[in-house]
């Protein structure tokens, strides 16, 4: 079996709402679990304010350390909604009435409600490409490998199946978990040696509390079956040798 | 009035659980609302991988950009848990038994119990200082600038209240919220205004679907209660005259 080159991606949250723990941000495990099924890996997350030169430095340090940046937030209508005229700036880029964007948006809305704060959301790099918003008109943008989407995750969410042909992933990454009765230091040596003989498999061992009860979720993670089957196997093993009850649901 | 120097803050969430999709991260919320409590104010926040390298690499970046880091996840029992071994490597300190951390866990668990994976959480750097742990026993550390907690959010939340009196903070940031039942193109425009009136006032405005009905909820900022009543005054003023609708509960 030959692997295809992993292919990775970085998450840039932009939001002052973020960080100041109003709101918590659902978009990375949204976006994750999509990109997940795409073969895609996000290696990095960064949460930022929105102020433009933290922006424009986050994007130009990301986009050329992983082959795909997502942004979320700061492409709607009002003043604290600088990410389009950022990346703008980032790629040395025009920034103004995006054509395609402009007329979606013209006739999205009734005659007369085309307001100012709506124009204002078909501004964006003037030769970025569009990402379709089925639910509320506004669309996203991409510039080379930086896609721009919004904030509000069912929006977001909407958008995201568009992309599905214009990205290139790896092969996917398959995962098995294992939920079990136990604490974590009762297993730890023996998941060491497992992890030792499956190099390829990544194991990871969360603790949980769920209804007043301790528990662990092993989670195996690999782009091959082969080897994520061998490794769930010695797992099952050590586990029935060691008498440990399986939950079936946590 | 005179305004206390800034205090900042850095999150590092340690995990690939995070990365993944899997596990939504919920501490950045919790630890940002502790800390505007304190005065201290999270101004980034990045997720990064189980791996030592991106581990040192953005401990060491971002313990110069901010007064305090907090890093939670990875100081379990588990050969996943190398956040303790890689905060050694970063202030090139000695990583081993710490004489109270091995104390406490010793007197923790019931003789015969405290076996390899539980002593493992005694293992940090040698002349760290803890952060005790009224939960689960097992403490986390900080080292200079850098606080090191647990990732399961209810054991992190029973231990930041022992740092309340060892962190020094600025002036706390107060907060005024007000939702509307508008959009907010609607608004953008005159709250483009009353922004550029208040550049002490950081005023956000945030969309949101709820029960299937569209609001926004217009967020005001500052360490000068004087000047966000200023503000919000003339954000009232507005509402007022445009007849839009304030909703007490979203």
């Amino acid at each position: 079996m030959t692997n295809k080159k992993e292919i990775t991606a970085g998450i840039i949250i932009i939001g002052n709402e973020v960080l100041s723990g109003r709101t918590k941000d659902i978009n990375t495990s949204n976006l994750a679990k999509w990109l997940n099924t795409l073969g895609i890996q996000v290696k990095e997350v960064r949460v930022i304010p929105d102020i433009e030169t933290s922006i424009v430095s986050t994007v130009n340090s990301l986009r050329k350390k992983f082959n795909y940046i997502f942004t979320t937030g700061g492409i709607g209508p009002t003043h604290d909604d600088i990410t389009a005229e950022s990346i703008s700036k980032a790629f040395n880029l025009e920034y103004g009435f995006h054509k395609d964007a402009y007329s979606i948006l013209e006739k999205y809305y009734k005659p007369g409600e085309f307001n100012e704060g709506r124009q204002k959301m078909a501004k964006m790099p003037t030769s970025s490409k569009l990402i379709l918003n089925p639910t509320s008109g506004a669309p996203g943008f991409y510039v080379e490998n930086v896609f721009c989407l919004p904030g509000v995750p069912s929006i977001l969410q909407s958008m995201i199946g568009g992309l599905n042909n214009i990205l290139i992933g790896g092969d996917p990454i398959l995962n098995i978990t294992i939920n079990l009765r136990t604490v974590e230091s009762n297993i730890a040596s023996s998941i060491t040696e497992i992890q030792n003989k499956n190099k390829n498999v990544e194991i990871g061992s969360y603790p949980f509390f769920k209804a007043g009860k301790l528990g662990v979720s092993i989670v195996l993670r690999s782009s091959s079956k082969e080897k994520l089957n061998i490794c769930n196997l010695e797992i099952l093993n050590f586990i029935k040798s060691k008498n440990i009850e399986i939950i079936e649901e946590i």
